[in-house]
């Protein structure tokens, strides 16, 4: 019954006032906007999570501490992405590499604990981390 | 090609381990979360398209400042939800209640852009939140 | 050596194109402000200590919890406030009271974490979300 | 009257339970904290007061979206940095750099609306955004 937040995007971007001056190739963006709120929002879940399994919060330090991160970074990668007024390609590049680096860190920490203690919500979140460094680095390739 | 963002969060509360004590509708919260991040993506986006409308800006000076804090409250609004490890009810009603009241005004807002200067982004925006008003208003429905 | 971040939002605020138009006291509105910046960064940082008291990790579950909430709401609220331009009072009054039920939840946790366990970061933090629940307030109080 | 959020931070960190394994100086640290979260405000209340520019808006369009980008983006850098334990120095770094660019691009366009337009709130926020860029670049120089 959910509607898909990535259809809306392409719907609202399709038409923004000033896409046809727009840098980027429209899929990619989409993708990665997707990408980037999907993450933020699994990031803060699984920091939750993590805070909520009493017996191995201790292990999960480094997650939830990652979690915190790459949900923020994800958040305003996103917010960025999403304005087509005027983009400064500067910023928005080194904001895009930021979000790889977290998306990558986090992905690795919550591949650990989903192999090595079964977490199953670490494994749900790397699989959105791993969907979202690699539509940053899409959409990176498609700037240069 | 998008995964939808909803569906996830779904499967992240399900494997939660504080999900048991929750106090809240599983489908009514998920319905939530996903409106709520939705909304902050098409309010950032919609605030960014007006902007861009260089001859009409003036006119939508109120949309843009209203876009501008729905998103902020419905991001703020979607992290606390997707929050579960014991969930503290005054903060998350009150919480709700400000994302109602920042629905209605964008909502609003954007309907008499969209009525008066076809303003297509704005009738876009106004669905996205008044699908949020109305998932808050259901789950804060489940909680009295 | 660092500047006070309360003193430019007023220096800010008085060279705004709108400000004659505010409802708002402007000692009131940057007090708070000030505030919610303040606390949105102290209670960032006493979640992320509650969870670095490795022994007492599991007892701090909740305060870590509405730590992040705080954080999240203050940011948000502080940013609506700072926006003079067409302000819209049903918004910022029920932000302003979803920020006072965060800062109330949240100083009372610390609280008992700083009297029982002698957690000093608490303690900073209890005064920050006191400083700011009464700067709502307050704010409010001018408002009606 | 208001206090100086600054040295709150300075005393939460000083209290942190993993501080001794810090990998910052504590000074530069703070620093950058304090003019990431001044930055933020400013960079929030410059869209606003840009906005509020009625006759000069069309010309303040990229104003407005370097200052709403770089408000998220230094608010994403303080709150990761404010985190202490088990910090991820890829992470940081990465952010940091985002941070720099977006400080500069933001600060570089308020600078000309300053000289050119006399746009007072522009200068202030020319001034919190070189702060900032400085403060980032002085904790850049540390970690390597």
């Amino acid at each position: 019954m959910t509607q898909n937040a990535g259809s809306t995007i392409t719907r609202m971007l399709q038409m923004h006032p000033q896409i046809d001056k727009s840098p980027f190739d429209l899929g990619a963006l989409t993708e990665c906007i997707d990408a980037c709120f999907e993450c933020a929002q699994i990031c803060t879940s699984c920091a939750d999570a993590c805070l909520g399994e009493t017996e191995h919060a201790g292990h999960l330090m480094h997650c939830i501490r990652l979690n915190s991160d790459c949900a923020d970074i994800c958040i305003t990668t996103g917010r960025v992405l999403v304005r087509q007024t005027q983009p400064e390609l500067a910023v928005i590049r080194a904001q895009l590499q930021s979000c790889l680096a977290a998306c990558k860190a986090c992905g690795d920490e919550c591949q650990q604990h989903a192999e090595k203690m079964s977490m199953k919500h670490c494994e749900v979140c790397m699989e959105s981390c791993r969907r979202c460094e690699q539509a940053c680095q899409a959409l990176l390739a498609t700037l240069n």
